[in-house]
């Protein structure tokens, strides 16, 4: 069984979080000059661990590793929020990186093939999981084209400016790999809730996202008695609170559901509002859920409209994003590696936010573990996880990695 | 009784309108060249009938009559909102230059002393009710200022510009006066509804603006569970939607309330929100009703704070305003006067807006005639009000005017 050196892992880790380093946190969004010197470090790095490694055109990191046979693919992101945590991201890279070595070091690792990837942009700088939808072979040039950050500075002068534009692509070598792996703090308060070290996960969460309107008119709140007035934040206020309570008795045990953003417009103390708008996101893991809850959201809209004066309205605010199922197999190669290097503490749970697996999961089977993120807390300087549960999520991906590569799947 | 001229009085009015007229409406704000080049017209038309009349310090019209004995004060302003009709507070004034030019031609009124005033800026383009309360005696140095418009403009610029910085201030005159009358627009559409032509006003309302916020736990809206969230913009739909149902069951017939305000932070769809404030405003004739919204709103704000999770406080969000009582005798005189003049056709009513007669009732026994509002509509360029109902309020206003002088008021 190939061995983490877990000094030698965390102090990797540590090496990259200086890049961009903000107290505890890091920022380092992708593409940013900082990002592009860490992926120059991360290229040297995986170099010295025996991998050919290179930046692509648009900002990936890959390594391949030079043994024959079936590889394992192993990644995540090494760009960051705004303002992000040391971890998100950058943990699951560093334990392909260690694990690539744990491999070459090992006697029953040493034939295997492990790929080690940092796909650019999972936060979305420019234009999020651009680096995994292009190595799975999407046609992503209109969007490097068009994309910009909140600077707006545009994708393609980043890239210039970082010198790797005219580098050719990497993509998806036909037939190479066995699967995907990708590791990654929880970003939730699930497994420390629990007591549990290890989240084996089953699937990553869908999104919906509505923007909701209500059109009313707008008047004088001191002259108009309230019995005339078409008060859209009031019919806002009732909607929400329906949808409050129809949303509970709808949801199963993964749902979640937020309402982000409100605005009354004009946003005056003594003006009735006119317009009012509101911003709903709900996941969950199962399609069918998701479709029966932008159902009721369809209904109470409808009825809202039907009630009156005020005009609902639903649109998407953003694109769907639908439900990813791991593979089943692979899942059972991480489960039987947690039990053994930590009985009775892991658990089966659903990922909650998005992460590249979901587009991976489109060409190869995917499978992801999660260790806890203390106190539930990510996308913040104050992100952080346990030495002992950084080591022991590595050395049991290192350990699954292992059996997926000797066993193999039997159903994709 | 004196007889008004309608067709003079409508003229004079839509010579006013041309001042910043903008299609229906007019762009007149407080001491803009164009609200100053008006002033000085209508000190020209002020002393056309023979009042003495000049701009004060602060940009006030104050036009005096010559007659011995009592005056009665009749004013209202002729500032507008930023896309104000031409119509709000225009209308007073022009009613107090027709009563006096008819007074003077009537032999029942030619003794008679009528004052006339705009106060200037009754809208708070600088500072609202700035001209009546300098006018009643308060210290406003302060105030002009500190004041500056939305442009950044400093108000003392803006009476530097005007010319009038070294002007006195016009003072009430001890003993000179029976009464303030302001006539004015209803500004809502109560009269309209109820098939009437003169609002007899019998209060302005008191006006309470209160900001409640609540706090939680800002955290991604994928990865944290529903059961342990902190969420400020949940707490604050059900605390609006609990507010909704307990004002409706506190109010009385005049009640208005509004939630024209509302933000959630930091605002974004995939975040739950970790502080959310709304803005609450409620107006009553009856200050002991007021006093009951107000212990209301304390207890569902500390009801919702000791039900767990979420912090929320109350405080002011603009000084609060008192219900202000015309005088009853005063009310009488332009009942009797509607009666003559209308039969069947007036009311009595609060006023739901805010007026200077609420600043001159502490000096003066007050008393507001209000003419319908088409549809309700002002602070819009769409105010209107049908020329038979302007030419009618001020014919009720010159005979009330009449009969306050001859007759006086016995309850001050």
């Amino acid at each position: 069984m190939p061995s983490i050196n877990p000094r030698r892992l965390l102090n990797d880790l540590k090496q990259l979080r200086t890049f961009g380093a903000c107290g505890m946190g890091v920022v380092r969004p992708a593409l940013s000059p900082i990002d592009i010197e860490s992926r120059r470090w991360l290229v040297g790095r995986l170099i010295d661990a025996g991998l050919d490694a290179h930046i692509d055109g648009i900002g990936t990191v890959f390594g391949r590793s030079r043994s024959k046979g079936k590889a394992l693919l192993i990644g995540s992101h090494t760009d960051t929020q705004p303002t992000g945590g040391w971890l998100d991201g950058a943990m699951g890279v560093i334990y392909g990186l260690e694990i690539a070595r744990a491999f070459r070091e090992s006697t029953e690792g040493r034939d295997f093939a492990i790929d080690v990837a940092s796909w650019i942009d999972e936060e979305g700088t420019f234009a999020g999981f651009v680096g995994s939808r292009s190595f799975c072979g999407e046609p992503v040039a209109d969007i490097v084209a068009r994309a910009r950050n909140r600077e707006g500075q545009a994708m393609s002068e980043a890239l210039r400016a970082a010198g790797i534009a005219d580098t050719p692509l990497a993509h998806m070598e036909a037939d190479r790999y066995v699967a995907y792996l990708e590791p990654h703090i929880e970003q939730g308060g699930r497994l420390e809730a629990e007591g549990k070290r290890i989240g084996v996960v089953t699937s990553i969460v869908g999104i919906v996202e509505l923007r909701v309107t209500f059109r009313g008119q707008q008047n004088h709140a001191g002259t108009t008695p309230m019995e005339i007035r078409k008060d859209a934040g009031a019919a806002l206020i009732r909607f929400a609170g329906a949808l409050e309570s129809e949303f509970r008795s709808l949801a199963g045990p993964q749902t979640v559901w937020n309402i982000g953003r409100v605005e009354f417009s004009p946003g005056s103390a003594s003006i009735v509002p006119g317009m009012a708008e509101l911003v709903l996101q709900f996941r969950d893991p199962d399609a069918a859920r998701l479709h029966a809850l932008e159902d009721k959201v369809m209904t109470l809209a409808r009825s809202a409209s039907a009630a009156g004066s005020i005009g609902v309205s639903v649109a998407p605010f953003d694109d769907p994003v639908a439900p990813t199922v791991m593979n089943d197999d692979l899942q059972g190669h991480i489960a039987r590696a947690a039990e053994q290097h930590a009985p009775g503490a892991w658990m089966y749970m659903p990922s909650a936010a998005g992460h590249d697996a979901q587009v991976i999961a489109g060409r190869l089977p995917c499978c992801m573990l999660f260790v806890p993120s203390i106190a539930g807390i990510s996308h913040d300087f104050a992100e952080d996880t346990g030495e002992d549960d950084i080591a022991l999520g590595c050395q049991v991906a290192a350990t699954a990695a292992q059996s997926i590569l000797r066993d193999g799947i039997r159903h994709k």
